[in-house]
């Protein structure tokens, strides 16, 4: 089988290195080109020694490299990026993954007052899909422009997916009137690899805190899919907090439901939901989630608890660098190119 | 100043090593014996090397041990421990400091549930003071019997101190319909010194969860605190969550105002209630408390947020072996012997 | 290609899940049975739910499990049990790999010594190959026992290997009157999956301590090696610590070089001795390597440093769990039945 | 009692802050100024809220800090601050302790070449005490500028001490001519304050590494104080790790002991020489330090070992911050003025 071309933007930081991990060893793609504009001419295995003897690639400046000739371009770079370049990739036939922001808000006001930017190409968000495998499947086979989901709102969108699909069929079934509440915890390695006092191992090991209680740019796009998925508007109340631990979120998500939301058997809508997807597990009831179940790994793990009558718990994992973010890039590649979906992301979480 | 003679049952677990590290530094206390069953005849610096040059005592075995000699007798036991010997002990003149259970619940049947054993001293109970020294402080002043509240207890009890005796005075201000949410996160020795796999290092290290979501033993001490601060019946849920941290628990609390609790300038409420709390800090709007702004010191540091109209969130932060446990116990004998509050408790928190 | 037929014998501690990660991921391997005697019954995926969705066996109780008809078995046991199977499965022509000391020490009175026990099969020893592929890959392609090193001794022979043997070869390199010091450090995952209290999340994590001073029971075997390499008695001082860290070992080493020994470049006499080797990384000049790099892999990374003129420090990293036990024995396993050596063993380090 | 007035200068690192625990507890000193260039007018406890409550003071620009009305100032700043002040506090009678490198190199070519500066007062050097109490209380009593022995040093030297006071007295008990090697190993605090890449939680936690390995500043320092203790030219390898601790200093010291050197009972010359030493424990034959016995506490743990008879082992432990840094420089406070030399220094340290 022919190789997909594959190419990098912006492959310093963490996304970037968790795409050459997954991308070098996936059987159907072959990274062409990786550009960082910093470490142009630098050997990508003497900035990232874990890589040594498989990856034999040097960043290139972003105008050298030959991204118009790939398949595909990912792009791990901050939110702007992307968008500048989309409208010409895409005219050459280029698909364009964005682990940023740029694809991810259909409301261009609501992207420009999170962002501080006007959005490049406002005309290109038509073709673009924002969303995860789960979610948006179908239209990723044809698409050209994906925004992919960030890392906490595949947890909780996904968390609460099966819910709010119910909700919409069959109606009244979430006491949609009261705030969701999505306490969510995410490993350090979600704020990224750039030098900042406050995210050094002598501050935030040993600690635990809350940030961004005020608002995080995640809520918007949280809510536009909640919206979608529930066919209503939707409350949510989104409070991140910062694990002393390199990777993983955990969402413990609080609903609260009608009196004939109360007789439904959630464990079997999650479990129909989620039957032939390949990386979300419903886990047995009484069975509890650990970030460490899916370290390193695509999966997302979900268990539900009803403790009041009138409660849904949903506690979700994933890995925040993966399924919240490269893996699910990867997986979004095989569906666009007809790949077997699973192709590279077969990894198995690292236990102990 | 005679020294307060201190007796402390059970040493060898953490929050008896921890009443050794605050007691040990007390102007005006002397550790006379201090008691373990399986480690008598052990010089206490060799199971606790932290503690050479500072602390010249043996583990006696309880039989041997002088406890009736002292002012004031600690049980840093296992539950069960200090009701089979409070009798006698209060009967002495000596008071009795229980960090376990024994003298929470005032309901027995539920203590009888939650701890599988009948209470051995029931007419005790009476004489029993449960709580911290910010709801307590007067009937400490006399009491015999301390049941001292728990790690978490404490953290969510003084999060909705103010709130709900506002509640309680001027009505309608919390919608009491409503199930509050206590999102808890604790430290591993919250676990306790005791061999078990899923607590080792390799098993909790680089890790998060959630446990007991079915059910946890501080949950009906909490509500029986919160009833009485409110006036009327109060719904809870809490969810304990397991910290790759030592010590350290922060509870992120959700709580819906009614209309006319959306009126209410809870800062200002905060601030008053807490002004002369020596122990409690309530942080300017905006700040953020961590856990380890309190590690190590008998601090809890409180901050309220509100996002949506409609929603208070309260976030906590305390060590839990200190104001948690050993730390409130010390306080509280402080008070039950007129010595200043904040006497062997000025620590200030480890950081970095 | 027909798959190899594997078995598992003790297979719910650390190295066991290892196994499973790295066996179910293999392309030429099929696990087909699982033994565990406590948990005989259970699934494998309720014991580590990272395994859900991957693994669908049940710990069968030894007795019952088919092991006769495996190709190949692994024990991953305490000290003892391979060597009482051992005579039984080989006789039936199945190859036996065993990941603790029943097979390393070739001196018997030193394996009573260190293990207190009898040996259950010395004329088993002659058969059986202790080492690692890159000392002893030729001999592994036809032996039916094998003896894995451990992840200490690895560390330590793989990091002296090619100066031992130069030593041999051309004589006068080592001041071999010198002791070699090897002072190493080790993740916590290497003292197993038992309940003990030092091992607790509460009492080794942010902390550091050396153990095992007096005496390690690796020293015998790595000692064994070294004379071995070098072709006459070499001294050692070895000292393990404990890291906080999950995985991970890192040995720095310590070699006193006589005149002759000055004038050698260990660089080029590393690079090539290990030039065709697939999981040995002698990293450039200047390059240091760290635990993470190899976190997840069956990578060892090498280092070499020349401070002082007459000192060369070897530094070294492997992960215990795998190049220090699993991953090897599955080296070791595609060596014995002719597949490609780094079948199943491609992952790459987990960074970060 | 009047209290000592104290100045800190360079207040927002982390031994700044570890100045501030410690000497807002202390109960003869009063901080009168506190001072930072780019933090001047705010808060100390806005910076550091874990001082809520207990430290009241506004960081000053240096300029307008009342320092020639200090008793004594402290700096915490980077190398060459001290020095290029310490000439006008010391003429209007103000002692000054610098936790840099500023007093304590004796070869000023040395000073230069490590720190890439001239030294701005030679002339005061000799004015200049460097080094611990333990090795130079008398010479503390008068003094006006103390260069307080780095972290690592203070670790190495006190763990030598002993040993080569008695090879300078009794002679040949070291075989001098082979180098002494100190694998140290800290924790990631010893980094400073200041945001980089390498030191994030994401980069350094689960992580441990060599570095400096080529040369490490620390090194000239050490081997002056050796090849005084010793009374001549003393060899050394000096190895730092970086823990993924946040505090703490490991040093396995390895010595090789010359056939009269072997007869000495190294336990005994070592808890005689530290028996009045109120800070410096020698732990019983047999027991080994650990980091945490030491977190947050003044100590310096030691223990010996010896496994072959021509090498001695010694284990030394402290917390880099406390002995290390900011409580040795409290400790010398002490003995220049005359106080009991533990005031404020009682902290005991903090475990679990």
């Amino acid at each position: 089988m022919k190789k997909i071309k594959v190419g990098i933007v912006g492959g310093s930081g963490y996304t970037g290195i968790e795409l050459l991990r997954l991308l070098s060893q996936h059987p159907y793609a072959e990274i062409v080109t990786i550009t960082s504009r910093s470490d142009a001419g630098t050997h990508v295995a003497d900035m990232y020694p874990s890589l040594r003897k498989r990856v034999d690639l040097v960043f290139q400046d972003p105008k050298d490299a030959p991204l118009k000739e790939c398949d595909v371009v990912f792009f791990a770079t901050p939110h702007g990026v992307a968008m500048s370049m989309a409208r010409e990739l895409v005219a050459n036939g280029v698909k364009v993954i964005d682990l940023a922001a740029d694809f991810r808000l259909k409301d261009l006001e609501a992207f420009k007052k999170w962002y501080k930017m006007d959005h490049a190409c406002p005309e290109m968000m038509e073709k673009a899909v924002y969303g995860q495998p789960e979610t948006m499947r179908e239209q990723m086979k044809d698409a050209m422009i994906f925004g992919m989901a960030g890392c906490y709102p595949t947890s909780i969108e996904l968390g609460l997916l099966p819910l709010l699909e119910l909700h919409k069929r069959i109606g009244d079934i979430v006491d949609i009137k009261q705030t969701i509440i999505a306490d969510s915890k995410s490993g350090i390695s979600g704020a990224g690899k750039k030098a900042s006092v406050s995210n050094l191992c002598a501050e935030a090991s040993d600690n635990f805190k809350a940030y961004g209680v005020g608002g995080h740019r995640h809520s918007p796009e949280i809510v536009q899919q909640l919206t979608e998925f529930a066919g209503e508007p939707v409350s949510l109340s989104f409070i991140p907090h910062l694990l002393p631990t390199i990777r993983g979120i955990f969402s413990t998500i609080y609903v609260q439901l009608t009196r004939k939301g109360q007789e439904v058997n959630f464990q079997k809508v999650y479990e129909e939901r989620y039957a032939n997807e390949p990386f979300v597990d419903v886990m047995p009831q009484g069975a509890l989630p650990e970030t460490r179940m899916v370290r390193g790994s695509n999966y997302v793990r979900i268990a539900l608890y009803r403790k009041e009558p009138n409660f849904l718990i949903i506690l979700v994992v994933e890995d925040n660098l993966v399924k919240g973010a490269s893996g699910q890039a990867v997986q979004a590649m095989n569906i666009a190119f007809g790949l077997p979906e699973t192709s590279g992301l077969e990894q198995i979480a690292l236990v102990p």
